[in-house]
């Protein structure tokens, strides 16, 4: 069934809504794909941190989509992509709590394009937590049919400006008002150790995969040629990657002396996948691998810049999101293909197909006007915040992490006992003594001091006699007398 | 191709296999999605339980899918959906062992209904291992085209009953009967910390987004009418999460003055995405936010009375599958639309959509009657199974933990040692002593022992050298001398 | 739109590229989910190893997919599928570097067919990496229009002899050459134990579900009656995982006297989905139930034999991938279905299905090229590199672990500090000896050292402090003083 749009009474008809049957499926098949990105993102970014923060990245990350999925229902996809008479080159003002009834003829588009374009806000919500308000809201400049950029003939297939370049702006502006971490640069500029590099890496792998949906989704359909390009953007962003991780490989040999830093190489391969992102059908495969290698080394070699300017970003999201996102961007003005017969580029080339400096110009401003828009904004909303609370944590919960200071979640060998020691006393302290080491059953040691050693429990707390037990060694007179008599039990370690 | 039923001469042709091309791929798609979920399911359990537990979980749900799919095919589907003049109200008599030959017509619906059942069926399985048989075959009832439910017209689009809600109350049935885990409610109420909570939270992505598939392929396919709703069924599946998400935040916050419980989160959203499985595509946007939230509500609520109750329910499949399935089931009554063209309602409304009481009547004769029937048939199948093997394991193998008794997995720093110091001695220490902690290799372990140290390796274990060079101390003479030597080499800690 | 062929002035226009829409969108959502399988290989391989190099084979799987992509686009793709008057019976030789231009009326087809094989050769590329260059050229034996054995009339779906025979047999042949791991055999055959179990089955799913993409994919398309069996093919590959399964299940309660051996379990499963990849849909789900259950005990029982014959395959490849797949490919020419009308078996069927002996020779006449190829290959390029680079690690970097060695990441608990201090000296010993702990972070340390214990920092590195802190001893004069002073401060562990 085509989408009958004839029917439809309300004042604007986007070709957002201009989806049938097989367009439908293959949007909504994407938007599975896409969301899958941020089981991605969750697992990189808490692979990337200390391990006594794991835990709260992966919940920021739900929250971001709860929260950042409920107010860009509200807000959001009204401002970007409503109708309205109200519409104005810099928003759209319809569709707020877009809700489309049964019989409204364009129900079943309405929801597909709801879900795809909360799919990409979801991502770009992720990208930058910290700054959600005004990153979303502009990609109604490039995006909606109204938007001032968009008439200008701005091209931005997957949202290398609207999610990745506000993103990655929007984390720079937030690292350098936050502050590096402390003891950050103590020891040099090294980047400090992933967390769990396992998670890491597999992390970028699901990103990896989903970037193929969120790129070949982007043809918004498969009728017409559209499938035609859904192909080609797949293998392009294929492409750009292994441009890109042979970048990132090469990068990490040459500046280590043929060890590879995994850093080097997840963010290199992102990289690539952010710059290839704005123009991800328009290009050839030679130049998609161009293209990727150079968003990889732009990603990998302005890392060590901001931490020089002393700039932590802990993720790197600044460098893989916000720079590699300017070439992405600009790339599609010097290389891009007219995909006829889609009007995506709108009958244009870039400069060396022989389009001349037009896309060019309209890219470049595209750059500025997006980079502008998230630093300004996100500076502003920053300073406000941090007028009223403080964004920063204060020093002894950041030592503590924020897994043990937000959900009483306490990991074992990760330094956080010696933090407790020096930074005593603060003012949960009592609580905190309390919580089991994360992966041991305080319910099972509690059964065991109280069936096996009786009376013993009030002497000794669970993970106090297991250290007494091991070591046979105890600073007070009371407990070595015991451990004495435990000794022989407790003659293995773990 | 349209499936050909006019040529096929069995008794009975269920509306299960009219699927054409463009349904066999979306019903296909859908099946692949539904299927990653039992790769959340996993994570999410094995991250919420004890380190100790972790990989059995795992192995569980590795065997449900194995056993359980086989069960599915050799009785379960021929139950539900099978072709047969002996089919009645209560059950379906046909096509056991479904396996169509190449040159039956309908050879392409039967496989992708068969393998859309399953991913269904496998689901469930995973919810509540412990007591298969009878929680698949009773979907039927609500199914089956000659379910006594299902004529009567009960509403439950991807199986908030036969799936969650049967799940669910087979869990708590299940969770009663096995008691409290050993010390469980000797600290007080409050849950045991998860053992692995980033796994717990990748699980919970991995389900949010299979869920997508679940109830986007419950249209069950998208010819006519059917890709709108399947559209339509995404984005109230997102609406409800994002109220479920919102309240478990609020809940969790207000409960514990302003931290996050993790599992409060969690469980939240799964309530929410339970809750609106019935209904999936009958909603509008502001009651599926309602629907979530309150399914959240529900999932969050009923956790802590159960504990009350002194039922230990370790995942929360209780709260999360079987109440708020109560309530997705009967939302279904009070707010479903008509979702014309689509005969999914038989023509009926909601009570507050003007369709009067029938519908929430014959939901709610559905929960009962469901909840009856899980709870009952699983009491007497688990009080007769335990009259022949007790179903609950011994206290020193809880103790020990089920990688180390079933697997002859041996975790480190998760209290193990002090388990087997504490409980000798017990039927198989002899082995248990052998196995190397988990990360560790033992071959390496040895060859350097024999390398380096000679013949050390008769008197010091590999892990005892490693403790006496760690602390420079020992409890035997002989230790004693050598550790000393060795002090000088074991300087650093790891 | 039908690509239109007879537009096309190349001199070859293999069925490759006769991809209309929807088998375009087929084919792709199926390379979508076959490119998740590296998230899985990555995740099983990185869990089964030792904790100590597991960051290592996540790293090896990233640079697999970008060199071993970029290699496939270069030569790969164009040996195997490759347009040209120069293809002969043994090899393709033309679309090197393929690139269609906009123009191209096949640019469509071409890339969805690149895709495809794309996701097929990095899978393949994965499965052993050790020797990339021989592995995938010769699919086009079996699968190139041009090649012998599919002259011959071979069938090979998706790929049990090209994909896994040939990776199989090449994993074989560097093991046998590489020789077991230090210590390997020291305490007898039993595998050394997986060093992160949870990773390790969590692999197995993201791969189980992958395999449906990978399998149901091999229909090439759903057009015609390719969708039909596209459905057939997953059921298929469900069933004989069942099979599988059980069969791993049954083996390994039956060698361990009903002890579940997690890596039998999943190796049995594995060898099952190989088994039934060459004719996922030429057979009833009976015969998949036994391909599957022959399959995993082939790979059961060769993994013991092989160890026997001292022959170290960490991850069982050589059992899973090639001697599962031996059957796999050999189980076409006993139970093939004719897949009417599908022209997949050139209306052949197998023995038991009255097809004579004719497809059995062929099975077997590729299993023994495909086998032969692969040893002799392998054994030659690994011989002559082993000339010029040793393939084998020194000895102290093996019993470091390559993530340590390679990418300067330390695991706690471990026994690498035990390592460093039995092999020194090696070359880079003043490195290792700065690399904080991972899951530390080194900047919070230094922090804390030097905000808190002011001067302290030069006498006490910080896991030393934290070590004095726990035990309160010391073995040197000053360091015992200090820790003393400390003492009260740290008084927990964890």
């Amino acid at each position: 069934m085509e989408a009958n749009t004839t029917n439809n009474s309300r004042p604007i008809i986007p070709g957002i809504f201009a989806l049938n049957m097989e367009d439908t499926n293959w949007v909504m098949t994407s938007s599975f794909v896409i969301f899958t990105m941020q089981t991605g993102f969750g697992m990189l970014e808490s692979g990337c941190v200390s391990v006594k923060n794991e835990v709260n990245i992966m919940m920021k990350n739900v929250v971001d989509v709860a929260l950042g999925g409920l107010t860009y229902w509200i807000f959001g996809f009204a401002m970007s992509f409503g109708r309205s008479p109200l519409n104005n080159p810099f928003t759209a003002m319809g569709d707020f709590m877009v809700d489309p009834e049964v019989t409204d003829p364009l129900m079943g588009p309405i929801s597909a394009a709801f879900l795809f374009q909360l799919s990409f806000a979801t991502t770009a919500t992720t990208i930058v937590s910290g700054a959600m308000a005004e990153r979303r809201e502009r990609n109604c400049w490039v995006w909606g049919e109204h938007g001032f950029l968009n008439k200008l003939g701005v091209v931005d297939i997957a949202g290398s400006g609207p999610v990745h370049l506000i993103g990655g702006f929007s984390s720079l502006v937030s690292a350098a008002m936050l502050g590096p971490r402390l003891g950050r640069y103590s020891n040099g500029l090294d980047p400090l150790p992933p967390g769990t590099p396992v998670n890491a890496v597999m992390g970028l792998f699901v990103l990896w995969w989903g970037w193929l949906g969120f790129n070949s989704g982007s043809t918004y359909g498969v009728s017409g040629a559209k499938w035609e390009y859904a192909a080609r953007a797949a293998v392009m962003t294929m492409m750009a990657s292994f441009g890109g991780g042979c970048m990132g490989l090469i990068y990490s040999m040459w500046r280590l002396g043929g060890r590879l830093d995994i850093m080097d190489l997840i963010n290199g391969i992102l990289g690539s996948l952010v710059a290839i992102t704005a123009g991800c059908f328009l290009y050839r495969a030679w130049e998609s691998l161009l293209i990727g290698a150079v968003g990889s080394a732009i990603a990998c070699f302005t890392m060590p810049m901001f931490d020089r300017l002393g700039i932590d970003d802990p993720v790197g999201a600044s460098s893989v999101h916000g720079m590699a996102a300017i070439w992405g961007v600009v790339a599609v003005g010097l290389f891009a293909d007219n995909p006829y017969p889609l009007d995506t580029t709108k009958g244009r080339s870039g400069l060396f197909k022989g389009g001349g400096w037009y896309m060019l110009g309209v890219q470049s401003l595209s750059v500025l006007c997006l980079a502008s828009w998230a630093t300004v904004t996100n500076f502003i909303i920053l300073y406000l915040i941090n007028k009223v609370v403080p964004i920063r944590m204060d020093a002894y919960e950041e030592l503590l992490g924020a897994d043990l200071v937000e959900h009483y979640i306490r990991h074992g060998n990760a330094g956080i006992s010696r933090v407790v020691s020096a930074v005593r006393p603060f003012p949960n302290e009592a609580q905190i003594d309390q919580i089991t080491i994360m992966g041991q059953n305080s319910g099972h040691e509690t059964y065991i001091n109280q069936t096996y050693y009786g009376g013993m429990r009030e002497i000794l707390g669970p993970t106090k006699v297991a250290v007494d037990g091991k070591t046979g060694i105890g600073t007070i007179g009371a407990l070595q007398t015991i451990s004495r008599d435990l000794a022989p039990k407790f003659a293995w370690v773990d």
